[in-house]
């Protein structure tokens, strides 16, 4: 960690920078992995989970029997709170949905808007340490709610041959049962091409590894949608003096467990609150059982003293963090300047925790500054908004000497012919 | 133009492809521009300008002169018709902004989503043969409603040096006056990393030719965001029998006259319209300025007979077409089953050009089957949706429970402890 006293204005933006990621270059692997799995298909997909995961799952896609074994072994305190977190998630997503009224713009001309469902959409849910099941809420609640019609999910086995029951059992309650055992390039590729058991999809979602992330960049480039350019997770806490050191350093901690790559930044106008909040991550650093990511982490964060708490507002708004929690006595005023910021927590008791797992928002966020130009998944991200519009004939008629004017103007004469015809039609009938 | 009687199912798909674009490969010349923007600037924007379109303007940046000329040059009808368009414009687009509610999930635990504007965005115009000043409104305006702090403009300027009067006109009307005679792959880059004198943006929106998509396309691996992957236009058009081939043929030249690239699509449920429309369109045809280039389009295009209207909006919904025209004597009953396509008309008087210029609408639209997973530009494309919640201490009493236990199953016991935390301190206050 380190502690910056007071910097320059024009220090600013050297502070704001993410550290630098290892660009391996992958590309070529990833590109020659959809290449082949797009020609050899299924076959494919075997070969590299064989070959990157060690492990040949019997049957790509999870068997009945399988689905029904995840609901015994799942512990029931554990199917409580998702059962918790799943109605606020939904409660919050479905306020997402709703009719736009229709406009008159001239008398005659009527035009709206009306979200309908993308048909087919893809899951990714990362293998790893940490089995993340509650991205399975966050990604399949929204796209059930939006009415999407195809809704299938890739994850890659464990040794065993099996996905962790806990992501199958979220799945299956949900009503998502065409999941996939495969993982990495190869289950992106899968779904944007399709293969003899996995259909292909529209819009792939979800977090992954370098491997599935540069995966999702270039199939980008054949059309299909993504949910947003990917990168390390990261948190930004603001406090002044009244904010309780316990609950900074546990909010700052709970992200940098996430990776050794994920980056944490404290902003105060308190002396003090640096000292205190760095004494006390110390302390519950020791009790942490991924201590050593956090500690990786950490390495890569800062604490930084600034002269008010506005200019804490402003830095933060340059830096344009996933995560933004403004721990302070009147969080309203800071949260009315927010420009670039994923998600934002007010008050002492809204820890990033909360809206990780249960509290109703999305997890899936703008990550590295893109909160400067992306939204998080929300409902709408499972949905397209097609423009629809009625003219009548006076509609036309009020509407298309300007129509004609214009096309003309761009030298685009079948377009006001389109318009000429018609006043013509109406004039004579 | 094929005709195609009562096709096979299994031929639909078939039919639906868009003709294969030849893939020239520039993406080496695209990245080196690229490159040498990025580290040379404003000299290497003159540079491209000189060599790629023989003109080196004086300024880059369009001189106050150059902005009270242009409103000079506009004739007096053409300003008349824009206002009109402007407005229509501007009462559809603003009707996409609204405050969301707050919702509770539980009892001291309330989240919102707020729409903020993306803070610098950049607007492309083509040059060529014609002057788009229609997308200066369909951009300009949903970025002004919005609210984005920097709105600046691209556009290559003509052999005089300068860019076309129409397009400076609309631009400083909307209230955009930071515009830039430059074009092509330069002027992508120019606003994706900024020059001495063109401001970096964030998110960068237009239509261009091959050069200005693949640059938008390279741009996307750093972050900057596009409105959406680029296409040739093209429109579907369903009738019945009481359609009026006149107006029909009209719509589909419409079209066909963009570029010999666009693609025209006709399906009726009627055997005699085929040769109506088909009389209607050769005899238009001849009386087009742009007949060169709308016969080039019509090769690509097919009057397609099919047994049913329902089967017609099938088809529709797998070619996934930019506009749809359902000019039908009951256009709403299939307009609720439209699922895939950029925009919608409704009725004999629903021309696409109406919603091209002055209906309201954005003529910014998902083409290529862009449809099944874009949405056409809007407000939205122009905001983030940040989520923000406040958690009270009742709140996370309610909640808290069901976080530890989900964040210990994913082993990410620091987010468990950010709550558990607060429980302790709430319950020994």
């Amino acid at each position: 960690m380190k502690t910056i006293i007071l910097p320059e204005k024009g220090e600013w933006e050297t502070l704001c920078r993410r550290p630098s990621i290892k660009k391996t270059d992958l590309e070529e692997t990833v590109r020659e992995i959809i290449k082949v799995v797009k020609s050899e298909k299924d076959k494919a997909v075997f070969h590299y989970s064989e070959k990157f995961d060690g492990v040949k799952p019997g049957n790509l896609k999870v068997s009945p029997e399988e689905l029904r074994e995840s609901e015994q072994l799942v512990p029931e305190p554990v199917k409580r709170a998702i059962s918790k977190a799943r109605e606020n998630i939904e409660k919050f997503h479905s306020s997402q949905l709703f009719p736009e009224a229709p406009v008159e713009t001239v008398r005659g001309v009527i035009c709206w808007r009306k979200g309908i469902p993308i048909e087919k959409v893809g899951l990714y849910i990362p293998g790893g340490s940490a089995p993340l099941f509650s991205t399975v809420l966050m990604l399949g609640i929204p796209a059930r709610l939006a009415g999407c019609k195809e809704i299938i999910l890739c994850s890659p086995p464990g040794k065993d041959g099996k996905i962790n029951p806990l992501i199958i059992y979220t799945a299956q309650l949900i009503g998502i049962k065409d999941i996939f055992k495969t993982g990495g390039a190869q289950a992106i590729a899968a779904m944007a091409y399709g293969t003899e058991t996995i259909p292909r999809v529209y819009k792939i979602f979800g977090p992954g590894n370098q491997f599935v992330t540069k995966a999702k960049e270039l199939i980008q480039e054949e059309g299909i949608a993504i949910d947003m350019p990917a990168g390390p997770s990261e948190v930004l806490v603001i406090s002044d003096r009244y904010g309780d050191p316990e609950f900074i350093a546990a909010d700052l901690l709970s992200q940098a467990e996430h990776g050794t790559d994920s980056q944490v930044i404290y902003l105060t106008d308190n002396r003090d609150m640096i000292e205190k909040v760095k004494r006390k991550i110390e302390k519950q650093l020791e009790a942490l059982p991924r201590k050593e990511i956090a500690s990786g982490s950490l390495e890569n964060s800062k604490l930084i003293l600034l002269p008010s708490l506005d200019q804490c507002m402003d830095f933060s708004n340059i830096y344009a963090p996933e995560h933004l929690i403004i721990n302070t006595t009147d969080p309203y005023s800071l949260a009315d300047r927010v420009i670039n910021a994923g998600s934002v927590f007010l008050g002492q008791y809204s820890c990033e925790s909360a809206g990780d797992y249960a509290s109703g928002t999305n997890h899936t966020l703008p990550t590295n500054g893109f909160a400067r130009n992306y939204s998080g998944v929300s409902t709408d991200s499972f949905l397209k908004k097609i423009t629809f519009q009625e003219i009548s004939a006076e509609g036309i008629r009020n509407l298309g000497p300007a129509i004609e004017i214009l096309a003309e103007a761009e030298f685009l004469n079948g377009h006001s012919n389109a318009v000429s015809i018609r006043l013509k039609t109406i004039s004579n009938g």
